[in-house]
């Protein structure tokens, strides 16, 4: 039986794929690091028949994701679960106070984890690390973003390893990048990556993820 | 000066790319093929500064190109300027008799080129070879649609041969596909590239214009 991977998150994850239209399979997947994977993989090893499912939404917490578990993952039954959330809570934190701060977000994490096993003990987690990157004038904005999310980084971290789950290490892959060229040219508001950002991610989550394909 | 590379064509280029908003840069070049080729070569080379623009349209024939050329092509002012165009006018002449058959097809092309060659001398154009694939269901479709496409992709070809163009030929490639796996794996609906799809055309991309990049 072939492969399921999932993709969950926030607008990252999204890249403006369309909701609607089941039948339309051009826009099924939007323009993000999960389309990169998806036509990699699936190019490459069309034996392997893998599918890809996306149901990132722009502006998700992981509260949100909470929100919709159900139906939008465990009713999918994914094979391999890849999950990147986090800036949306801290953003929203400084924002209005409705976002998911460090133990929270564990506590959450590890909800979403639990289902997910429950509903199949052989799922493969990918957890991605949540990330941000200061950008010319929104130099206060980012840095005000990072106070909240570093600390959830580290349970990102903590939790992928508690839960056997795959961790890729994202923020330490644009403060790298940041050293080639200019931060816009990965992240041009300091928390959505560029078309060559979503290539860095796609490149790592291809390369912790090769064992587990 | 960085290269400007711009992407012309219908739907299978335009990849739901958003039309306004031009501060979001989420969203501007869709997903398609063009996302794939800036994807790569804007994060594997962030030296050379490539730049990017996608101008694809859903629905568009070769005349609608040549009706929103100035705008859309030669006021950009690309360095390389890659073209992909001709299945809707093989569609809309069985639909309703709107488009444009091989000879006319041909004409307006040339006009396309010698504008954007007039525009700017050094221009380096990509022509890529319509194409479409036989899918389940669509055989008839498909196979009609054909009869009139097929001398397309032969001017295509001549046309890049008279104008110092590169070639990319596509159909082939998608012919060679559909003997490792169904054709819907790659087109699923003989016409829409999958994400799969998309990348075989960006591998072919990439690979033909290598030197001019």
């Amino acid at each position: 039986m072939s492969k399921l991977i999932l993709f969950q998150g926030d607008s990252i994850t999204d890249g403006g794929r369309i909701r609607t239209n089941d039948w339309d399979l051009n826009h099924q997947m939007g323009h993000s690091y999960p389309f990169l994977i998806n036509a990699k993989l699936g190019s490459e090893y069309p034996e392997k028949d893998f599918r890809f499912i996306n149901r990132g939404i722009s502006g998700n917490r992981i509260a949100d994701l909470f929100g919709r578990w159900k139906e939008d993952t465990l009713n999918h039954n994914p094979d391999i679960l890849s999950i990147l959330v986090g800036v949306n809570d801290a953003y929203f934190h400084t924002h209005n106070n409705s976002g998911s701060l460090a133990d929270r977000y564990e506590k959450i994490y590890q909800l979403l984890i639990d289902e997910a096993k429950e509903n199949n003990p052989d799922i493969k987690i990918v957890i991605c690390e949540p990330f941000a990157l200061s950008v010319k004038d929104k130099e206060d904005f980012i840095e005000n973003i990072m106070v909240y999310l570093k600390p959830m980084q580290e349970k990102a971290k903590l939790i992928a390893e508690r839960n056997n789950a795959i961790f890729i290490p994202l923020q330490k892959i644009f403060d790298e990048a940041a050293e080639k060229k200019e931060t816009e040219y990965w992240i041009w508001d300091g928390v959505h990556p560029t078309v060559c950002g979503h290539q860095l991610i796609a490149n790592e989550w291809l390369k912790y993820c090769k064992d587990i394909l």
